[in-house]
């Protein structure tokens, strides 16, 4: 735990993390975008997946993905919704009420259609589903996005809003088995390209409750994900960096995602956590990245 | 109306804009994105401010600072808030039977310490007075984040989710004033460079209610808020994709925020809105960057 604190305060003091008040909610110095720029731009040379589909979504969307998709089945405690204020004059007056009293003032507000995207490839499966079926070849599409989880924590590698890139394969089951498998080694030949030790192992969602177990354990028992993990804030709990996920038709039966041959399309997605994986080269490269030894360097700025 | 809705069609149709479900809310192409990154270096090039502290924030902030701010008194139709799931088993059953039922769930969720960031600057002020008074000539922050404001649209240049780049100056009255002026100039020599119809006109905020407008005359009275305007949805009502605006000592008597001789600072900020202006390049250049005029492309993407 002291440890764990301790990464923090480091990174305060550097001014590569600026503190809200809120665990998890930080502001990043231009040192540290410089890093996930790098990253960023290291994943779109050496993870080119060519005749991608790229989009960038915003930090929020519809309700009724989140709804849909079965996230509230698995992860209820980690959703963000956002509530808005409806009312007239006479309801804003009892709002700054409220607020100047310090009484619960979100009480004016309602809850509006929207909710915080909390995987970069949650409004992916509508998006293609809407086109109608897929080719027989599959698509790829590159996906990038700010995601919310709320879960504060004084780990600096868990934080409640971070940015994940994703390639989402929507594909026949041969060839979305044979794309997850192929990032496996793809996602450890560049992260250790950056000087990372690094790590494969399988691994589970943090399904919610007593039932989450089971999924968990049904996860494990099909080999459905796998993280690369890098020792952040400490060596005994590695972070996962980067995951490897084969859904096998859990989004395509939802979202009725179709093949041209009429068969349920398959799933899978790699996810590159881009604060992590800048927290892991300063932890294990040094605070000042003009330090950083020169293959990483290159590897991240090549210009 | 119906050339608004046939605006944001087209961007639809041309696959830069991709829909959600939700007005306001739309994934970016590849294409629209790379025109938002020409943005962003030339106003690091053009708009470069040496001595700026550059900060990345979240699309949140804590909740507190929205509410001392005073963004509730002006705009509390435009806030967000973030409310989650903090339950157990039993409360998650009962989240799952409305969701079966399609009843309103979200009253399983609670106001958590979270609010959706209104504008890029709002967490730079109390970051500034945690570290105590300002040195005389001044600190300017470079600043950016994906903003929300609840206002569903058809207009494609007014999204509930976009994002912001801002200037914001903290100094002694004199310093602040003649760095919002001088914006105004630098500002319409950016967006002129970019083959854009500009005009800068006084401008107010969107106060809510009948007490708004006594806020709005006074701010114009004041000459506290100017606007960089390019027709973008239509002729008669030009859309701002710039705003230059001078607080006086709203946000310093707020925050604290003082000089190093004791006194209060003043603020100002310069925002660019990267989707608004690169809304106003589609609208005026033609859907296919590729053939934009050369200076255009030679602003945005220099190398």
């Amino acid at each position: 735990m002291l440890e764990k604190v301790s990464f923090r305060d480091t990174l305060f003091e550097a001014g590569l993390l600026v503190a809200s008040g809120v665990d998890g909610i930080y502001g990043r110095s231009g040192d540290f975008e410089a890093v996930v720029d790098g990253i960023d731009g290291l994943i779109s040379r050496d993870g080119a997946m060519p005749g991608a589909e790229v989009v960038r979504f915003p930090p929020a969307m519809p309700r009724s993905v989140i709804e849909t998709s079965g996230y509230l089945k698995g992860f209820p405690h980690l959703a963000g919704t956002v509530h808005c204020f409806c009312g007239d004059d006479q309801a804003h007056k009892k709002l700054l009420q409220c607020l100047d009293d310090k009484e619960d003032w979100t009480g004016q507000q309602k809850s509006v259609d929207l909710a915080l995207t909390p995987a970069a490839c949650y409004p992916v499966y509508p998006m293609i589903a809407s086109r109608g079926p897929v080719k027989m070849d599959g698509h790829i599409i590159d996906v990038s996005s700010y995601c919310f989880r709320h879960e504060p924590s004084l780990e600096p590698t868990r934080m409640q809003m971070f940015r994940m890139r994703e390639f989402v394969c929507i594909a026949t089951p041969e060839i979305t088995k044979a794309f997850r498998d192929r990032w496996v080694e793809r996602g450890h030949a560049i992260v250790s390209a950056l000087g990372l030790p690094v790590a494969v192992d399988l691994a589970n969602d943090p399904f919610f409750g007593r039932g989450g177990k089971i999924m968990a354990d049904s996860q494990r028992d099909q080999a459905l994900k796998f993280e690369l993990l890098v020792p952040v804030n400490s060596a005994e709990t590695p972070t996962a960096c980067l995951s490897f996920n084969y859904h096998i038709d859990h989004f395509s039966s939802i979202w009725d995602l179709k093949m041209q041959d009429g068969r349920l399309a398959h799933t899978a997605c790699v996810g590159f956590g881009f604060e992590r994986l800048a927290l892991a080269l300063f932890r294990h490269h040094g605070l000042n990245r003009a330090g950083w030894p020169a293959h990483v360097r290159a590897a991240l700025w090549p210009n």
